[in-house]
């Protein structure tokens, strides 16, 4: 069986290598720091900066097939590991076309799919005409490396501005109209290499803080509306050629409408609950996808599924006594990573609850949570 | 969070340090041979004989709690870990009354359950005394370190006497009446330090050749008989002071009474399906008992569920190319051990199916295992 190797060693890394050694596909793990929460789940890893060509080399020597975490690895680095003669999944020509969100939405866009309205951000002058097109207020976003909210700043009024480019001074920009959605969707899609595909049921995020608190599935929306979800998620993904697990993010607006607000080019955070939620996980056929393998049924286990987040409150990680808290109450699962660092607002496990309704199994979700402090 | 040393690398071991680093529970693996499964899944492990005085104080320095993944290992080098500060569970007094099959019928007996019949053997004629009082056929059995039948041999005439002392002749031995049993049933029981007990539903097990082959939740037997396994499960387990997860092996007679056959003191290969078909797997549970921690919920995920087990023809590792061709079949969890040797007849990975019925699922994992050459 080929060895598969992961750049980034977040807890997607660690779940990703968990459902590998379910069917013992050895994984090692390439990341810029150590003790990050995959490396507690194999023996093999490297460590350290992903422009050493040596370390680059030493983790390709190791593996067959590569894939990764995150977004904001370099393209070069992935070519790099091609031309090392490794295949590489999701290709670096996908995550090109989504890493820097601006040509994400050009390449949505390009494919007929409907995107917020946004323009190109070179100087003030630029955002001035997005407020001009678009009205206050406007999504003043990062083109790259920016994730739950970070590296977004919303535009009420001129006076905003001025913080606003300073904040952002170091990143190239991107400016957005704003989306007053009635809700946050997302559909997981896992892509194999032969083009087979296979879409999770719709998810629903609830935000707390510009961060993903609480997932429910299925969504609380119309059939019609699903099926739309569902149709535009699998245009999305194959508009970029995405082999791998896909996270689509749509805001459902007033009039039922649907906009696709990114691609997560990884399994993403909202898809967790489909470790217990889901026949087979978002992880499993992330690594049937990349390795080649049939992709798995994506049926729901219960009818609805809940997973609440832990969030951290402080810059300290929360004592470990918390997990006999949460562990007493009944019917939930917990995750929770092993982070090195905490800090407000970072995800630091989660709580996956399957019920009959989506309501019944994130009420559970929300009383596991409050038994904790964080 | 105090961390996790195992003894043994098995693919008990595995799934034990996967669920524990569920919840960011550092485990140590204690094994005398490398590349063992559970050495896929932990950096922590110390390869060696559990003899070796170095190595035992080696392991011992890394962990704070010590479990296994077998009942082979001496109660001395239980109890110099014990000494050496560690807690250990199942405690050494209970595997000491465990790994010898005597010791456990006496214990069970004392205990007021219902064994089939036994005598100790320690020479040919106690043999002619068993067969004089149990009648033939007499079921001879090395008292320690046998499993899966390997160390059992039945005696159907006083020919067959000589042949079988022969082959066990470097074992202790007892002598057992042959049970004709209607069905074979396990309860995993779950009991923490604090006396806290979760009976999982009554597993119904089909052999083929003396090793399990098919594992049925929930069994199909009368309610009453499933109350009944339950409790004696539960007085067994009590009856050894058990902390961590047990199996209680039941014969089910055809008058409806019930005969504990073994007690397996980890969590056994029967409730490897608990990992999809039960809220808390039996490996989860037995992390939490040992970790004291509270246990969780045993209740059923669908309504039924079927293991069906991948048993190796051959003395080689079947190729990888059997994975692609069972992960094509929909509905199936699969797990592959990665154990480094295979020889007929041993376990080198199962199938798992949720289902309405218990018959429904294991035709789906029946049809998976068809699809490959073992």
């Amino acid at each position: 069986m080929p060895t598969l190797g992961i750049l980034g060693g977040s807890e997607i890394a660690k779940m990703l290598a968990q459902a590998a050694a379910k069917w013992h596909i050895k994984t090692v793990i390439f990341a810029p720091e150590a003790d990050l929460p995959a490396q507690q789940v194999t023996p093999h890893y490297v460590v350290g900066d992903y422009h050493d060509e040596t370390l680059v080399r030493e983790f390709a020597a190791q593996c067959d097939v590569i894939t990764l975490d995150n977004d904001t690895v370099d393209v070069e680095t992935l070519r790099q590991l091609e031309a090392l003669g490794k295949s590489v999944y999701p290709k670096p020509e996908t995550i090109a076309s989504v890493q820097d969100k601006l040509t994400q939405k050009r390449t949505l866009q390009a494919a007929n799919l409907a995107v917020p309205r946004f323009l190109p951000v070179q100087m003030a002058t630029d955002v001035m005409q997005a407020i001009e097109a678009f009205g206050f207020p406007v999504m003043l976003k990062a083109r790259r490396g920016s994730h739950d909210g970070s590296g977004n700043m919303l535009i009420h009024r001129s006076a905003d501005l001025p913080t606003a480019l300073e904040k952002l001074q170091h990143h190239d920009l991107m400016a957005e109209e704003f989306i007053s959605f009635v809700r946050e969707l997302a559909v997981v899609v896992a892509r194999g290499g032969n083009g087979d595909i296979r879409l999770y049921p719709v998810l629903e995020i609830l935000q707390q803080d510009y961060t993903c608190h609480i997932v429910l599935c299925p969504a609380g929306i119309e059939e019609t509306t699903a099926l739309k979800a569902l149709e535009m998620a699998q245009h999305a993904v194959e508009s970029i050629n995405g082999i791998g697990v896909f996270g689509v993010e749509l805001f459902e607006l007033e009039n039922g409408d649907l906009l696709i607000n990114e691609i997560c080019p990884y399994p993403p955070n909202a898809g967790y609950l489909t470790i217990e939620g889901i026949i087979t996980s978002q992880f499993e056929n992330h690594i049937r996808a990349v390795m080649g393998l049939p992709l798995g049924d994506v049926d729901q286990i219960a009818p609805a599924t809940a997973m609440v987040n832990m969030l951290a409150q402080r810059h300290s990680i929360p004592h470990a006594d918390i997990l006999k808290d949460v562990l007493a109450i009944g019917g939930a699962h917990i995750h929770w990573y092993g982070k090195p660092q905490a800090q407000p607002g970072r995800k630091m496990g989660h709580i996956t609850v399957l019920g009959y309704t989506a309501d019944g199994a994130e009420k559970v979700g929300r009383l596991a949570l409050s038994k904790i402090q964080l």
